[in-house]
């Protein structure tokens, strides 16, 4: 089976010679051959499944939820890892995992979030937080025979999980957990699985024994009866009905009214409570409770940045094909019948609005690449090294960079899809472009799995802690090194020194340009939080007054750079052939990123005159200039079979007419006249056909 | 009946007793109580209506395009202007209208473009290019016996009308023309209401006849029977199938061939075709043409700024709801169960997230109104007036107007959408919310009549054409002053000299921080223009490769100076207790917009150190925390009623948790087993309610 996808001759050609490089070659170092040839086999093997056809017409929500749960059965069958992969270490079989996630969610995005959550997350959940005694549900979870889903946001809680107030109080007596809901607000929901089809959930609810609250804790919390689907007496559990999008799953609510499990249906690795209703903590094994909280936490957030970039990389790959292809207007202006129109993608103003994106699909795509190595290594670590504080310093560094990492890749997403769909004009709104679906893919990305605007936070006040610590204790915690720079802060350059455009397109300028960023981002978010902590004497306000304008940015300019250094540790390593494109890109991203905030330099008193300013909008517009012939190659080089893509304007034969063409023609009922016809006669209409000699 | 929306007291009165004014007076001073209370008229009448009851589910689209069409005739049915308002003068009875419209639009989008492209644009057309011999037709369509469509687009042309090549060859031996489309990349598309419901179009088909060539011209053309909407033979007219949004709407394709049509068919107010077959131009009454140009390229797009206010007014109704009921947090930070949390709006981030867009929303929304009357007032002149080259420069600027004011205001609501829907977290994600919804009601609008992209263009060579005849000859054609503070260039302050952020808090300072930069941008994109021009020999290269950072924001620059221009006289007017207000939400508007533009302000020299940057940004924030006592009242001032708004999310009773209890309970199947429960079964599912024991 080929690892490749096939790419047909026509009228794309025109394009894709002018490429400076052989984009196989590409392809394989954007992506490793071995997980790509998982990805392929997964595709394969669903595009030829009848279960997994693809509806052309739109299907109604409840049709898209029973579609998308057979779905789910049959791809569980498959069982795509090889048998052998079970015994894989820890990262390789992960890695492996997630491989045939993401070539699930590009394809099947209902499908992959209901097996995340209704196996993956719960097996993963029983596995980090459970123990012996819950084996034989985590053997059930591993034979595909339980689907189980993750309550944890309530109707009025989602963020702040500590104000979350579902509780589960022991019961001595009948040595049980009784689970309430206190009202309607503090109703589980957003639960996947939980609204028609789930058996089994894990709950997150407030531990109460002997008169004392715990805080949040984990149970295993039967649903539903597995042979008839019907909820167990004591629930009060539904669908949350129509969404934006992912109409295939079944999000659900759930309200407890004196519900009671097993005192064994605590997951207890961490805390436990006795048969006489003691909580007793248990930090036996602090490296694998901290490798658990972070899988719990991080795991998700990976794998959404895996799925984002993928969107990215299909939206920017449906619009630069349709941008080859598709002309409008003659350089002449004359607007004569001739056949000299300029395909969009000659248009500087086109290549602007699109190859941004293009440059954000590549370095995103390499960066998650690389960056999912370096987090399964550290949660691997976790479960075996002994180094506890190196550990502890790694785990807060992973989650620094996810936290900005999952926020940056979705608005990156998010706003190229957008720029694509209108960059296609009229028919990329046609549902078949699959701009529309993207859209709506992406969207939820923005806000769960913690929100963005939240997210970031965190990584913005672990730089903080990082710049206090060094400069009070002169200790830099950064065993990744996404903030090393900061120890030479004193010798950073504080001044614009650039004297011609093209100075600034290499790696040393563009750090130079974050790092100052970085540092002045850093030092001017803590002179303000101090200023405002020295009027309000309250923590919680100097942050929330110090995120416009500061923190926020600070985050966002902290991850674009590790991005672009995790992108350019891997391209040193590239075939001579694909440097100079790559370079390119790393350069349009990194001056397209900093352009949005180089007001900042004037802020900081780095640039005065209009040099900056001019420079990276110059180098902007040529770099653009030098892409354009390489342009389709670096596509044809991200993009997944059209399969995956699935777009009517992006296909790889380019043939973008005769593909609308036969769309039009063969749309189900394109040419008969609807059912409704006599509903919407005119009684009496004048048949101006007919009235020819009045005409 | 009332012209005010009725406002519930509930959780909501906590931020509406803030606010310095009386919402109602806002109300009356933001729109016309004249036409809100055609508005009511129309809202109250279709709420009452079960034709127009809206579904809780998704339809398929069938089904939809099926009540749409219902829809459209019952609402037709209504006639909801007056009969008297038929012998109004053209501007009164053109406004009242277009009032009907948006209010139509903003509660049923599909029907308000199926009737607008059916019956309002059709009627224009005819008006403005027929002549005596369409009457009849003209008639049938007053009297809604007709539903037309408009056949311009072509399959590979959209923006490049001139390339268009479906063909229209006059056949003197039968006095008739003969329709052709040569191949499917001529095919006609996205034409509303022609995929499954019109019987007549309008087609723009290059006429042919004496061999000679003469450009589009307009044909009455019958498509389907209309006693059983069966298609003319000749004819293949089929449906696009499915869209991202405006699923109600049946956008079709055709294609002619030898498909004839009597000579009369023409629309022949400017141009006929003599039964010889000759040629005739017929400019007799240059000031009607112009008018009729102009009506038919601005009208549309004019009813697209309304419609587009009214759905950016809705969304940030629904997101400041949300804010100020949803809590998050407390500010001790400690995440104790207290009742403290802070509601969204108390956030500076949040308000810096949202207070924009109200701003936006307030002065949109009374640009369009003020500027919908300028607009009418000119094309009613042109219909009357002997003044042709007056009457031309006001075309002229009219146009420049509208080709950057549509792009602004569609723009706006793009962003603003998706910040409310990603504010409103994942409650923003329910369809419920209607945040989805507006999102895709707005969106083809950014590409439709006119792509936004190459629409600006015209601004910006409009503005271009001002400047070089005011250099040249000293002549300044503004006769509605959009760009009058050009002739005071060399007057204009080029150097930044305010020394407190406060100062830059007044109508002259912002106007003249727009009028710098707008004077900044010509001048460069003259420059650049010539250089491109030097080097290629081509205008058409040299406006292309001037679009970025340069044509393209200037557009941008001047129609949000000019929405600020109107947005200020207006308010001139207002009472004493709303101007403090209405002050504070035009400084933030323009003040959020200039920070968009910065960096020009460093690039052309006004600006070298940080105060600029600073103090801007530092007044954006100061005028979101004085705005947030006011922010609810401006929406209750805003908001069209619950029924118009139509989210879980945005009630005006503030109940949030109820309303949505209500969604969750109430929604069709929400609590029954699915029908299909059966075919989901996994088989040996083990139940782990049953086997407590082995827990």
């Amino acid at each position: 089976m080929s690892t490749e996808t096939s790419i047909a001759p026509g009228p794309l050609s025109h394009y894709r010679k002018q490429a400076k490089f052989c984009w196989k070659k590409m392809k394989h170092f954007i992506e490793d051959p071995e997980l790509l040839q998982i990805k392929m086999t997964v595709w394969q093997t669903l595009e030829k499944d009848p279960v997994f056809k693809r509806p052309v017409e739109l299907l109604s929500t409840e049709e898209m939820k029973r579609r998308t749960a057979i779905q789910l059965n049959k791809y569980c069958q498959y069982n795509f890892l090889a048998p052998e992969t079970a015994n894989f270490p820890y990262k390789r079989k992960t890695r492996f995992m997630m491989t045939v996630n993401e070539a699930l969610a590009v394809t099947y995005p209902d499908v992959s979030v209901k097996h995340a959550i209704g196996i993956g997350l719960f097996k993963n959940t029983l596995t980090t937080l459970g123990t012996e005694r819950h084996k034989h549900i985590l053997d059930a979870a591993w034979n595909n025979k339980v689907l189980a889903c993750l309550a944890l946001t309530e109707v009025s809680h989602g963020s702040n999980t500590k104000q979350m107030r579902t509780s589960a109080t022991f019961d001595k007596e009948r040595q049980e957990f009784v689970i309430n809901t206190p009202d309607f607000e503090s109703a589980k929901c957003w639960v996947g699985n939980l609204g028609k089809s789930c058996t089994m959930a894990i709950l997150f609810a407030q531990l109460h024994t002997n008169g004392q609250c715990h805080g949040l804790h984990a149970f295993i919390v039967p649903i539903r009866d597995p042979k008839t689907l019907i909820p167990y007496p004591g629930i009060t559990v539904g669908d949350m009905g129509e969404k934006i999008g992912l109409h295939g799953i079944d999000n659900g609510f759930i309200l407890f009214n004196n519900y009671r499990i097993p005192r064994e249906n605590l997951l207890n690795k961490t805390a436990d409570v006795t048969p006489e209703g003691d909580y007793e903590s248990s930090f036996s094994d602090p490296g694998r409770i901290l490798g658990a909280a972070l899988e719990n936490l991080s795991t998700g957030r990976v794998g959404i940045m895996q799925e984002s970039s993928n969107n990215l990389i299909c939206a920017v790959t449906i619009a630069l094909r349709y941008a080859a292809i598709r002309k409008q207007f003659a350089p002449n202006g004359d607007g004569s019948l001739n056949k000299n129109e300029l395909p969009l993608i000659e248009y500087q103003l086109h290549q602007w609005r699109l190859f941004p994106h293009l440059s954000a699909a590549t370095v995103l795509r390499i960066f998650v690449n690389c960056f999912t190595e370096d987090y399964l290594s550290v949660v691997e670590q976790t479960t075996s090294s002994d180094k506890i504080q190196d550990l502890s310093d790694m785990v807060s560094e992973i989650h620094s960079l996810v936290s900005s990492a999952k926020p940056l890749i979705t608005w990156s997403c998010r706003d190229a899809v957008q720029e694509c769909r209108e960059a296609c004009g009229g028919h990329g709104f046609l549902k078949a472009s699959r701009l529309g679906d993207i859209r709506s893919i992406n969207d939820p990305c923005v806000t769960y799995e913690g929100d963005n605007n939240v997210l970031v936070q965190q990584s913005s006040n672990w730089l903080l802690r990082q710049w206090q610590s060094l400069k009070q204790d002169n200790i830099l915690s950064t065993p990744l090194g996404s903030c090393d720079f900061l120890k030479n802060h004193e010798r950073i350059n504080k001044k614009f020194g650039f004297t011609s455009p093209t100075q600034l397109l290499s790696v040393e300028a563009i750090s130079q340009l974050y790092e100052y960023l970085i540092i002045h981002l850093i030092k001017e978010t803590e002179a303000k939080q101090l200023e405002v902590l020295s009027k309000t004497k309250c923590k919680f306000t100097a942050r929330c007054e110090t995120q416009v304008y500061h923190a926020a940015v600070l985050s966002r300019a902290y991850i674009e750079y590790n991005a672009l250094k995790y992108f350019w540790k891997h391209i040193s390593k590239s075939h001579q052939s694909l440097r100079e494109t790559l370079n390119n890109l790393g350069f349009l991203y990194g001056l397209n990123c900093l352009e949005k905030h180089l007001l900042y330099f004037y802020q900081g008193g780095y640039a005065t005159g209009p040099e900056l300013a001019t420079f990276v909008r110059e180098n902007i517009l040529s770099l653009c200039a030098k892409l354009k012939p390489d342009a389709l190659g670096v596509v044809d080089a991200l993009a997944p079979p059209d399969f995956v893509v699935d777009s009517v304007l992006g296909k790889s034969d380019g043939k973008l007419y005769e593909n609308l063409q036969n769309l039009f023609f063969h749309n189900p009922g394109a040419m008969s006249r609807p059912a409704w016809w006599s509903e919407i006669i005119i009684p009496n209409a004048p048949d101006f056909k007919q009235v020819k000699s009045k005409l």
